[in-house]
């Protein structure tokens, strides 16, 4: 069996030891380096963000599998054959991972934590009133498996959790709202809103000015999907006329985000690079070792991408 | 029915409001303006820090209600009656706060946040590796009710969690420790080590140097317990030869933390004034009205003090 990795940001080796562990008759190679191999063999390509028209070069692979939850890096080839599965990554140490980000980030903001920095700053007593966690709404914007796993941590903390997705959900601890005309009523009831959508051609921009007023006064944005679901101005805009309190960016348009862009030293913006979940090689590899011995018996690979839906 | 309200650091008017909300009969005095009552008439003290020989004043008082978990407080008053009953309180506020702040500052530490920090003020774009929260271990010193809340929240979010404690325990996803002879098994195996014990004879000072050299190099120090739980001069030198990676102290021998403290400007040690769980009057007071109850009917109050154990 002939796997080809393509990457420029994920570590090869790391995945050829891991993968090599759970498939031993495996022959992984590695894009551009091993480019000599006859690609007519290749049966799994294993990719993040290739370059335009790179995997149709793989006549007979059997599917495409990606290195992320999100598979708009592999969508967005505009010659990406259309008549291979898409598979996407569905990995524990992803939802560990944005679990972990988001409830930090909702206690810091529910708690006041960064209040608390400057008081130590300037070496300042004070304790500032502590409120119930069921009295902050948290909003979560998607209910996959990434929001569902975030929204259920947050719920088991105490917090008053809602998700807002395309179709109607029934998970427990989280108030679901479902569909275009449920927005309105779900932004009025966020105290901290979640961004956790896949990026599709009706979410591209969806955290716009529009969006952003229908929020209370003073609530937050945490954007933890990809940059191109938020509207950079609009955003700085509704910060900068004190609509909002503080926004929590680790995904933007253009990544590495550039020295000069505004976010950097906005003082009620926190950026971080793209790390709010980040997939560990070891159990990537299980997750990816078992839809290709899936395939091979010839079942379906389990989260196959749906592209009319677009995730 | 009369209660007298002492305490020097909670607001009499938001628990007169709420307690007489849950006993409408009640007299609410407060301490020391209402000294001129007729003593002999007060059913109960709720008391926090009261000054030493008050509660000896109230011959007929029925118990002695903490406004706090910790009833170190109450008991080194060195004229307080050894045959009233002292019950503590034990509040969802309580529990839910320390498990907010300890999932913090254990997040904050796993994923490495406040390098984060430092990168984003040097606009650095780098993505540190992220582990698995199963390979960090949390040590929990105390498994009482906050131990256990915290320690089980941390387990939910797969932190790989031991506790300490004086009796052997058995809490799902907490690996049990008990007594002396287990304690340094359970630092050994410990990268942040919370500290969430009552303070009794036996307690105090127990974060010392001892007791720092078996924690692994490098693993962090969490105090939400009391200040006196900790030798202040071991923890600086354990931190300054880089034995500790760092510490967040809630809790001091005396506070407010004297401004001239080198806890305040130390680089790994991160200072709050005692916030990591304050009690909500609106379900404090619930809870002190259910125990009042309970008592007047006749039946012991719940969460009694054993003053032989100190908690």
């Amino acid at each position: 069996m002939n796997l080809m990795f393509i990457s420029d940001e994920d570590r090869a080796d790391l995945w050829r030891t891991h993968l090599l562990k759970q498939l031993p008759g495996l022959n992984f190679y590695v894009w551009p380096a091993d480019s000599d191999v006859d690609k007519t063999t290749i049966d799994y390509v294993l990719v993040w963000k290739p370059a335009a028209g790179v995997i149709k070069q793989f006549p007979n692979i059997k599917a495409i599998l990606s290195l992320g939850a999100g598979i708009d890096g592999i969508t967005c080839d505009p010659e990406l054959p259309t008549d291979k599965p898409i598979v996407r990554l569905v990995d524990n140490s992803l939802s560990q991972g944005m679990t972990q980000f988001a409830v930090y980030w909702a206690i810091h903001f529910h708690r006041d934590l960064g209040k608390y920095r400057v008081f130590e700053q300037h070496k300042t007593w004070t304790q500032l009133p502590q409120s119930d966690a069921a009295e902050c709404r948290i909003g979560l914007l998607g209910l996959g498996e990434l929001g569902t796993a975030v929204g259920q941590a947050l719920a088991r903390l105490q917090f008053n959790v809602a998700g807002w997705s395309r179709s109607q959900k029934s998970i427990d601890g989280i108030t679901s709202y479902a569909g275009a005309a449920a927005l309105p009523g779900f932004l009025k009831r966020t105290d901290i809103l979640i961004c956790l959508l896949p990026l599709t051609a009706e979410t591209e921009g969806i955290i716009n000015g529009r969006l952003l007023e229908q929020l209370p006064r003073g609530s937050v944005v945490i954007n933890l999907a990809r940059g191109r679901h938020l509207v950079d101005e609009d955003l700085l805009a509704a910060l900068d006329c004190g609509h909002l309190s503080a926004a929590v960016l680790d995904v933007f348009h253009t990544e590495p985000l550039a020295p000069d862009h505004p976010f950097w030293d906005h003082p009620k913006v926190t950026v971080t690079p793209h790390i709010a979940a980040l997939t560990f090689p070891h159990s990537g590899a299980q997750y990816i070792a078992n839809n290709v011995r899936r395939m091979e018996r010839g079942e379906a690979p389990e989260n196959l991408i749906d592209l009319k839906k677009g995730y």
